[in-house]
C-alpha cells in the first residue's frame, strides 16, 4: 500500500490564520450587519501602482497577438526580470549575478519549495515568534525544529550563542510578527556564526522596503553572507502583490555544502518541478524596478507607515507597551493586564469588532502578544486604533 | 553542518529540453540568419482567445482600483474557480464536489509539489517513454522508481501484471511523448488494480482536450477511480496557458491511505506552503470554463489538430511508422532506419534545421523514437514536415 507521508500527524491542529478566518467567518455569519475592522493578516489593501497596470495591460496584451505571444518563460526567471532585481540591489551597493536571482511565485511558496535542497536529517532553528508556515513546512519535510525564543529581554532579536543547535536557519528582519529589525552588527554574528558551522541561513526579507534607518535591507549586505546565506523576497509588501503573486530569491554561486553547489542545485530543481512563472506577472515585477515603479510603490508604502503611526499613538494613549511599527508594517504589543492572546483576540472581535493575530500563533512564546498590522484602509484603521484605546483603557 | 540534499547527486547529468536549447542555442550563434523550424518542446503557438483577454484586462482593471482590488485568495482556489472546474466536469457526467478541486500554478508545479504527501518508501512507477519530471522529481524526493515499458508491442499503451510493484502510479493520457489513449477498459484494469494494490494514481490530464474519439477525459470517469486516483490538469495546452500559467488537481474526498485523507492533508500542505494563486490568472480560468471560452479555445485546437494532420501526412509519404496525432497534439515516429533519437535531432537540426525532440530522452525504452510537437505555427509546421518528408525520404 502506498504509505502517506506520517509527518502531516505531528502538526498542530489548525493554522493560525485559517482558524482566525473561521473564528471571523462565525461571527460575521451571526453579525451579517456589523462592520468588522481588520488589523489582522498581513495583508495589503491599496491597489497596484500606475506602472504596474500599465505594464500588466501591455503584457496582456501581447499574449492576445501571435507575433508578441509568449509561451513557457525560463524556468530560473525571465532575463530581464532577473536583471532588474539585480539592478534594485546594486542600489545598495551589493553586486549580484542576474544568474543568482530565481523568480518565485512568492515568498511562502518559495519558503517550502526551497527545503527541497536540503537532507531532512539536518535540524532547522527557527527564532520564535514565527511565521507558523516556517515550522510546519519543516515539520512536513520530516525535519526536527529547535527554536529560540525572543522575547522583550532581547527586544526580539535573539543571537546565537555558542551551544546553539542550527543547521537551517530562519531568520526575518524585518520581523513578521514582531516587527523587530536586526541591525548591521548582529546580523553579522549570525553570519559568522553560520559560516562557523556551516549552517544556511533562509532570509526572509519580505518586509525589507518598510525600513527607514540604517538596518541592511539584505543579508547579502553582510560581508561573508554569500557563502551562507539563501534570500527569499517577494512583491507581496513592496508592491502590494499579495493577490498578484510574484517572488524571488536569490542563492549565491559560492553558496556550497558537503561538495553541493545549492545554486546548480536550485536550476535542476527549477527546470525539473516548475515550468516557469507566468510571463504576465514577470513584466510587471520589471516594471516594479524600474525608477516610475520604486517611486509610485513609495506612496502606498507611505500610507501603511502613517497607519503604523496612527496605531503606535492609540497605544502610546493607552499606555500600552509595544514593538515595531517603525521599520516594519507589523506593531507587536503586550496584552492589557496580561491577557491570554486568544481572549484578547475574542475580546476585541466580540466587543469593538476589530481583527487582529494572537501572538500565541506565532509560538508559545509569543503567548500575552498582540500582532496589529499597518496594512488596513486609513480610515478602518483610525476607527481600529480609537476601539482598542477605549476598550484597553476601559479594561484598565 | 547543514547537509544537503544528496539525491540530487542521483539525477542524470542534464534535463531534456535544457539540452535541446543548448543545442539549439549553439546552432543559433553559428547560424544566425538561419531560421528554424520548432517541432520541438510541447509549447503553444496561438494567443489566448478573445474572452480570456477580455478577462485578464478586467481582473488588471480590478488591481487598479481600491474598491475592487484584491489582496491574498484563498489557498486552495478561488471558489468561482473550483465551482468552473467541477462544471467543466459535469459537462462529461464526472461530479466533483468544488471542494475537491485545488487551483494550481500549472501541471508541473503540481507534480512535483503532490509528492508532499507521501512517505518517500513507497516506490513509484513510472510507464516509459515518460515525462521527464516524473522521474526526476522522484528522484529529488528519495523515491524508488519503477519502470513498466510501452513499445509498439502494447501499441505504447502498458497494462499492470499482478507481480507489478507500484505504489504511486503516474499515467499520462493522452500521453506525452507517445500520442497514445488509454481506452476505458484499460483504464479500470489500472483503476482495479491501484484499489486492489492500495496504490495511488496520478492522473496527468494536461492533454484531454485533444481527445475526438471515445476515449476518458478523466480518470474520474472510471468507475471507482474516487478511491484510488488524483488528477492533475494544467490549462497550458487546453487554453494556450504556457506563458500565462495556470492548473488545477482534484482530490477526492474519499481518497484516504492507512487512515489519513489526502484531501484534508492538501488543505493542509496548500494553506501552509503557498498564498493562493494569482487573482487575475483565476478569473482567466474562469473564463476559459465559461461556454464561451470553451467555443474560443476550439479555434486553436482546431489549428493544431491540422498541424497534427500534415504531419502524419509527410510521414505516410515517407513511409514512416507512428502514433498518437489523432487525439493528442504529439506524433511518436519511429526514427528512420533504425538511427539513434540524438542522431535524428541532430541531422534534422544540421541539415534541416527542424527541432524535435528525441526519444532517448523520454526514458531508454525511447530509444529510436522522437517526438513532434503540432503546436507550432501552421506554416512553419508544413514546411517543416516537407523538409522531415524530404531528408528521410533521400536517407532511404
Amino acid at each position: 500500500m502506498l504509505k502517506p507521508n506520517g509527518n502531516y500527524g505531528n502538526l498542530k491542529d489548525s493554522y493560525l490564520f485559517f482558524g482566525i478566518s473561521k473564528k471571523v467567518a462565525a461571527y460575521q455569519a451571526e453579525h451579517p450587519d456589523m462592520p468588522v475592522y481588520r488589523l489582522g493578516i498581513g495583508d495589503v489593501s491599496r491597489p497596484l501602482c500606475d506602472v504596474v497596470i500599465k505594464t500588466l495591460h501591455e503584457a496582456v496584451n501581447d499574449q492576445a497577438d501571435g507575433a508578441t505571444f509568449r509561451g513557457y518563460t525560463p524556468e530560473c526567471g525571465i532575463p530581464e526580470f532577473r536583471k532588474a532585481v539585480a539592478g534594485y540591489y546594486a542600489r545598495r551597493n551589493v553586486t549580484l549575478d542576474p544568474d543568482e536571482v530565481f523568480v518565485s511565485s512568492g515568498a511562502s511558496d518559495e519558503l517550502g519549495d526551497i527545503l527541497d535542497l536540503f537532507d531532512a536529517s539536518s535540524p532547522a532553528l527557527v527564532t520564535q515568534p514565527a511565521y507558523p508556515a516556517y515550522v510546519d513546512a519543516s515539520i512536513i519535510a520530516g525535519r526536527k525544529v529547535n527554536f529560540l525564543n525572543a522575547g522583550p529581554d532581547n527586544d526580539f532579536l535573539p543571537l546565537p550563542g555558542e551551544d546553539t543547535e542550527a543547521d537551517l536557519i530562519y531568520l526575518c528582519s524585518p520581523n513578521n510578527p514582531t516587527g523587530a529589525v536586526y541591525n548591521r552588527e548582529q546580523l553579522q554574528q549570525w553570519v559568522d556564526f553560520a559560516n562557523r558551522r556551516g549552517a544556511v541561513i533562509l532570509f526572509d526579507a519580505a518586509y525589507e522596503a518598510f525600513i527607514e534607518g540604517d538596518y541592511p535591507h539584505s543579508i547579502f549586505e553582510i560581508p561573508s553572507a554569500r557563502t551562507c546565506a539563501i534570500e527569499i523576497c517577494s512583491l507581496s509588501k513592496t508592491a502590494g502583490f499579495t493577490g498578484t503573486r510574484l517572488g524571488y530569491t536569490v542563492i549565491p554561486k559560492e553558496l556550497e555544502r558537503d561538495g553541493m553547489n545549492l545554486n546548480a542545485m536550485w536550476i535542476r530543481n527549477r527546470t525539473t518541478k516548475t515550468n516557469g512563472i507566468s510571463y504576465i506577472l514577470q513584466k510587471a515585477g520589471i516594471a516594479v524596478f524600474t525608477d516610475e515603479g520604486l517611486e509610485q510603490l513609495q506612496e502606498n508604502i507611505m500610507v501603511y507607515k502613517e497607519n503604523a503611526r496612527v496605531i503606535m499613538k492609540a497605544l502610546d494613549a493607552a499606555g500600552i507597551r509595544y514593538w515595531g511599527g517603525k521599520n516594519a508594517p507589523y506593531i507587536w504589543m503586550a496584552c492589557p493586564d496580561g491577557m491570554k492572546s486568544w481572549d484578547f483576540f475574542d475580546l476585541l472581535l466580540n466587543k469593538v469588532q476589530v481583527i487582529g493575530t494572537p501572538g500565541e500563533g506565532f509560538g508559545s512564546c509569543g503567548e500575552g502578544f498582540f500582532r496589529l498590522s499597518s496594512f488596513g484602509d486609513p480610515e478602518a484603521t483610525k476607527i481600529a486604533a480609537e476601539r482598542i484605546r477605549k476598550i484597553v483603557t476601559a479594561d484598565k
